[in-house]
């Protein structure tokens, strides 16, 4: 059965972004730092081998991505294919439309009638595949309505000391299970179960 | 060469307490969710045996313990013995002079200039063991003051939703290098050195 997976590299201390993060300097200073386990920033692409290999083949076989809008504008909608592979949907959360611009992007769909709808389409897309789930709001969001099935974190050994938290205050306590752990030197990555 | 070790047990989204903590309720609602790994419950006692006990058996094996004042009220200064082996010093960073009930443990003793000299008489007393250090408020003034040399993460797989955070604004970015990872069903202890 195919699985919501929240996937994000976070700092020791809690961030996903770093101090400064705004619109022209999308991710804050020195954001790239969060990503090097699974980005070669010299060659501008996904790591696929090497030791954090695993864990983004496995991000790059999911069926369908869900962002939220703030994650989806600051990548560029990763340029409108975020898998790279000319195939795999985006469902994009937000109370607006889109601008303009992404109606260039067949692959990136606007959901605007909220998590439950976005999760629902992505599963459809998907099929048998993994949904990628990425940004804090949606997260939140999927947390609480209670269509989240795991978090993989990437926990990279840095604290940033300020920026974005993935996780603010939740209304309520909620349990995981450790489903794996693998390490690495440049991140922890440990994939939680969401119990209910 | 002994280091200073922060050792702290922290949910996935970052707290050490969960919410509601205050003097009536030390730690808040269901604050021993975060400890269960290391301490049993039923008996009272830390384990020292099962998944988490190397790492229990190591913090107990170190010469002293450096400990904020909220800390160690909370914890009723542990009874005057925080390792229970009636001889390891615990030295307790505050600006005010101790309740002076505290009289009554000879092996806690106050500090009240800075964590520099706190950090400096527990490493005289532990020689060529490392020091126990914990507590939130301390941990960021001994990273602040250049004298912490290790993290060690108990990372509980709970989203506690709200509480006090173990990491709050920094001034500056940390660097920091995984030693080791230990992988168990009750939480994943990931151990850094601090990068200078």
């Amino acid at each position: 059965m195919s699985s919501s997976v929240l996937a994000m590299s976070m700092s020791v201390d809690g961030y996903i972004a770093a101090p400064n993060d705004n619109p022209s300097n999308p991710g804050g200073d020195g954001f790239s730092r969060l990503h090097e386990w699974g980005f070669d920033p010299d060659r501008q692409t996904f790591r696929t081998s090497g030791p954090g290999g695993e864990v983004m083949a496995e991000i790059l076989a999911t069926g369908a991505v869900v962002s939220g809008r703030r994650t989806a504008e600051q990548a560029n909608h990763w340029g409108g294919d975020h898998h790279g592979d000319g195939k795999t949907p985006a469902f994009v959360l937000s109370h607006r439309p889109p601008d303009p611009s992404v109606a260039n992007y067949p692959l990136v769909k606007y959901v605007t009638d909220g998590i439950e709808s976005a999760m629902a389409q992505a599963k459809a897309a998907a099929g048998d595949r993994n949904v990628h789930v990425i940004g804090a709001y949606t997260a939140q969001r999927a947390i609480e309505a209670g269509v989240l099935d795991e978090v993989l974190i990437h926990q990279i050994p840095v604290l940033l000391g300020g920026g974005r938290r993935l996780f603010e205050v939740l209304p309520s306590r909620v349990e995981l299970e450790i489903i794996r752990v693998i390490d690495t030197p440049d991140a922890t990555h440990i994939r939680y179960r969401i119990l209910r």
